[in-house]
């Protein structure tokens, strides 16, 4: 379900960019590339530290946009690539998901889970 | 008006993410870090390639977020900074800010011009 070459984007280092829709325009917040966990599952669960702009959007509507980027990994036109992610997301804060996020990153509130829809490689 | 630790995130390689307002939710566009260009009156200037979504939703409203971030840079909390830029967005297809895109960039079809609003650092 994720590209590989998405996965590859992972590995490097790179910031993330997470957009909701909010009630007076679009949210954005950042993360980075090494935060972000795979499920076996093919889920993304990104520690949430603050995020609670994010999380109040999410609760109306869970639909985000995700990029991630890498100069490092050959893209369509060139060095470097970038994917656009569309998904739905969940703030989760006990079972399994929150576990693995806490035993990383001890400063977590939750766990923001990512559902894949698309994947679309942009550069 | 342009904050220096700003400048700096932008000396050093990084995926920009641009987010504007859709009629059916946030849309989300990448560019890099080495294609923002510094207007002598601090407005940011960006080749637009593609963009036309953006370059659509801008017609109808043209507030845009700006992420950048760059892990070489020192931030709030440890190695790694970020920023998030509110401002305002122009497609500029003649005069002398297109000139200045497309002397850099000649696939450019319009330089994408933000008055920055606000810019606040945000890791």
């Amino acid at each position: 379900m994720i590209p590989e070459k998405l996965l590859e984007v992972l590995k490097n280092y790179g910031v993330v960019a997470i957009a909701t829709q909010g009630h007076d325009g679009p949210h954005l917040v950042n993360t980075w590339h090494s935060y972000v966990q795979i499920t076996n599952d093919g889920r993304l669960l990104i520690p949430a530290g603050y995020m609670q702009q994010t999380e109040a959007n999410i609760a109306s509507n869970n639909n985000v946009l995700i990029t991630v980027g890498s100069s490092k990994v050959a893209g369509i036109n060139g060095p470097g690539t970038g994917f656009l992610i569309k998904g739905t997301a969940d703030f989760i804060t006990t079972g399994p998901d929150f576990d693995t996020i806490k035993a990383k990153f001890n400063w977590a509130r939750a766990a923001l889970a990512i559902t894949i829809l698309s994947a679309t490689q942009t550069l």
